[in-house]
């Protein structure tokens, strides 16, 4: 039942409804003595929040964090659960009144009383994006205990209503980059066509899904727990975690499956640091463990399920009803689904560098 | 470190490389009372071994299976741990003996040694998809438990080398359409290119990649986990933990993204227990719990990495070697894939039912 | 790494420091529709909180809990985690400041800095028994599921320095027979005599140890998971991390141990619900599974380790010291680890009744 | 459900029934590398086996054990899951048929059927000793893992039949002292009349208890998981959980809570790897975390429920019965406990070793 837990080593524990008093999460495993930098933490949310730009949903929060155990004085983590707490500030309850009887298309109402006999009749509860408020302060720490070994994650809009960025260079592209427009794609004019596209969505009361692509890199060879835990599993997981995503693939995906072996393989050349590939259609994993070689993965975002449109449906009493539109939403999520995806990449990967680790340690072969 | 477990209510753990003594897996948490039908997991593992056809590899192993514990003289499951062993018949050891010191392209023979330290220099060891005959037995246990509540499901392949077969009837379609033709393929005329397709590359000493596409129907609304262990996540990390796998899609996948909200939103219905939708983008989850309608899901493989032609690569030494074609191989793992994929599946959802069957017990609002 | 966290099905995560700004936990896994009694949280946590006698640590702490997450406007649980909050009013980390270099005698001053490179320098932080308001509230949430199921857990002061209670009538004993003296033993002869000690070791500068007896009634046959996590051994290991327990019983303990096996078998005579025995040296175990009968187990504490007396010790240079008395403290832990014992024995059997609700469920032979 | 699980980084899953084909484990995150002595493992299970002196069960059992998986042609470890099979070759389930209906006092039958619906009818199944053959082999691996970190654990027979040993040297008993006997007693004399006293009782058809003391000798300050996961917790968790252990203490134990702080605090001196402590009450565990010093502990054992003389029970109707002496079985658990309990000490420690190696790696504060 511990449905809001990840990770083995570095543990995260999500909490909080979307119209309650508050979200958060605690923080388990983070390596002791780190000289916490909860401003990153605070630039990780900010980056995540509503209102940050009129592409997105304009409910007002600060998302301003507090840290409520697992420091020292000085700020450095003790080893032990780091608690952090966001108020929910414009919470609007009482808005969805009319909404608790009647089950929103692809929404999770009716899923959520067919599990637990109840929900939280306000905008989702834990189904709702605003649980990723958690997730994006975790994987701001986790993200500080990579950069310690080099890691660095950077994660971009592709695609939004079918209009494609062009091919962005993977090795140099940065978050500044990416932040330079607001709907995240580093390509200015595949972006400002999707900012017409995502208005032109609004003023229709409808929405619009999309592709983030993510890249990796500084990832040493040697982090994956294979057969079930394959890297590419542990991210595939996280990644699909993610409200709204669908689809997931690492290096080469589904294009990969129309290659030969003879054009898919990636040929091993030498390194300066053992092996590397001269190509990289295996997105940095072979046999579920890194190669060394830049992590690559992309993941797939429908559009937002709230319209605000009339829509068909039914009702706890099974009648058929019109919902009227209703509510703030994100017209497409796609701007604001960038730093969770980098957040849930930090949170795997971190994972497996603590339990690589601990085995290295004690392998008698090095 | 225990990448070899799956699973948390119906634990699965395999164990065996690909040219030890035996491969096998425990299976923890079957419940108890169960009439186990060993000759079903002997016919699934029929459907995943090796030399069935002329398309896949003609390793001769006749993949005999043996239990060892967890049933009753009369062969009801007992609630304990169920200890499946199949030895390895075929297992050629000394074949691999000039490939120890060498990477294989597109293998995980570098990312062992970088992980470990050393490495089964055999036939790839855990990585090999031999490892996948302990997720095959404990699939078929898993359908068991899942048939008393009336769930089955049923995979194929949709697309091999490009070659795309005609949309299949998914409430209709069963295994003996599947297994009709050897490609696994129920729609014939594509099934005959595909086999076509397959016979030319392995002339070619090359291999093709492809998809499997799969369906789950009679799954009751409310299994899965909200936020990180949603369906979807459990279902993605499972699916691409099986050798070769890259990309992951449930319902509209990556083409529902290019959608509108408007039409990719299903409709809610009435109908007999509880709501149905019109149409099932979703595939069958929503807010990662199920929502009763059937789970869609589909897989891409990336071309097998086993060539029987010249590679370049690099030794253990760092220098540049060029690898010789050697050794059995599939020139195609999709029509194998296809049982795997739904063991996969079954172990998912037996564990969610488990899960959700302890919180339905005691949940105040029953 | 995820030592603050307990359980499988109803999962509970402590964090906090004692010098820090609060204490809380999350509690994952509570089934939904329960309607949540948050009084009796409150009262939980006052019968384990500082100042509530003469006899305990005189720290001023309200303990005063907010629930942030987790319910519905009614109070009903949503199935989703619940947030605990409790504000340290009362923390004094300068108090500390000339410890910051000391290693207490028998504190965990020393073996946090071992493992972690550093450590909360004021008062024990995670090692302090304040810790343990996590632990007491969840428990209290874990109370309330179990008292669906008829089950109550009773534990008292069996001994305090020595002195030793008369048997109490296991079968009848309440909190509130337990709650009548200060010293929590139901025996007020023995409970003058152990305040008096109390009292006296208090003037000494010096502290006291005990044992507290637990009885768990009205738990069913059936509970308990085989072999490595048989009830007595997840009870054991659940009271042992209480600060200051060294030592475990169920049933006979030491004591049954000089005993033959045909004094210590437990007849089987017929009852109504099934076979019932006619003594309880088992403790209501056998085979690791509870057979019906009330539960039955001790713990034993150390004196407490802060004394207000010289100490020698060394500190982080290696020198030898000598600790002035200083703080607040419980001259004897006896009284306020009855009500931690409580809710550590809740935890345990309410995770053990949902894994077994869910194989029960399934189970072909019910 | 995964009762037959222990460990998070230093996994073991056992299976097997008393009265089936064989018993085993698999032992998962082995570091790789390790040159396995299978010997040792042999030896280990010789130290275990029925029918080794004339104190225990006559079983006639060879206990050889097969490994499956999990080495290179060289023997050593791959780091990739180790399968040990020991076939049962004096399995007798004909012997139990008078059995099957009837519920023996003080063991496990009972409470399997109401757990399961069903039991393994001959010889207690998995709540047979016969289990922890799995344990030892696995325990014996972990012994070598341990011994490259220097650690020794020696455990002995303190008290049979209310027969104490004297006090023993514990830093200097070795295992070749304690096989001196065939009581596993290294005291000689109480050793003799230890034995004397097993073989009254077998005379008269009945049994004896007793107690195993245990120390871990070059376990360094570090290791322990604080709060739930506390070390004392987890040895607490591991000896309780082997059949017929009723009682655990750490250190000074129950006697410990009759001492003042005063008497009990451990005094820190200046040792040549940080501090030291002049007496050690504390068993080598401070806070949960293991302070550089020998762990301490003991573990009491019920006498065996198998009695050869008459006894009342009840049926499965729930009707009277009195059971006839029938069946092998060991007098006294306590001499073949003490290898048990040396494999739960050193699978708990490995694994909270794995636990610390990949903190510390990644600790700033190193």
């Amino acid at each position: 039942m511990s449905g809001s837990s990840l990770g083995r080593m570095f543990r995260v524990h999500t909490w909080g409804e979307s119209h309650g008093g508050a979200v958060g999460c605690v923080v388990d495993g983070c390596p002791p003595g780190l000289d916490l930098d909860l401003d990153a933490v605070q630039a990780a949310l900010d980056r995540r929040r509503p209102g940050q730009s009129r592409l997105v949903s304009q409910r007002k929060e600060t998302d301003a964090v507090t840290l409520l155990s697992g420091v020292d004085p000085e700020g450095r983590t003790l080893g032990t659960p780091l608690s952090f707490v966001v108020p929910n500030r414009d919470a609007r309850p009482g808005a969805y009144a009319d909404l608790a009887d009647v089950y929103r298309p692809s929404h999770a109402d009716w899923t959520y009383e067919a599990k637990y006999g109840l929900r939280a009749a306000s905008g989702g509860g834990r189904a709702s994006a605003r649980e990723t408020v958690g997730r994006v302060a975790a994987g701001a720490v986790a993200e500080q205990v990579l950069a310690q070994r080099g890691v660095e994650i950077v994660a971009w809009v592709e695609e939004i209503g079918g209009i494609v960025a062009a091919p962005v260079d993977e090795a140099a592209v940065t978050r500044a980059d990416v932040d330079a427009h607001p709907t995240r794609c580093p390509d200015p004019v595949a972006a400002a066509a999707m900012e017409e596209a995502i208005v032109a969505a609004r003023a229709d009361g409808d929405s619009l899904g999309g592709v983030v692509r993510c890249v990796a890199r500084g990832v040493p060879a040697g982090w994956g727990e294979p057969v079930f835990h394959k890297l590419e599993a542990a991210l595939g997981a996280a990644v699909l975690s993610i409200p709204a995503c669908k689809a997931f693939e690492v290096g080469s995906g589904f294009a990969g499956a129309r290659l030969r072996g003879s054009e898919h393989n990636d040929p091993f050349v030498p390194g300066p640091d053992g092996p590397r590939t001269s190509s990289n259609r295996s997105g940095g994993i072979q046999g579920g463990i890194s190669n060394g070689m830049p992590l690559r993965l992309r993941a797939g975002f429908k559009p937002t399920a709230t319209l605000l449109r009339p829509q068909e449906s039914v009702n706890r009493s099974g009648e058929p009803v019109t919902l009227s539109p209703k509510g703030r939403h994100d017209p497409c999520v796609l701007p604001r689904a960038v730093p969770i995806v980098e957040a849930m990449v930090a949170l795997v990967l971190v994972d497996h560098a603590l339990l690589q680790a601990g085995r290295e340690s004690f392998a008698a072969t090095r």
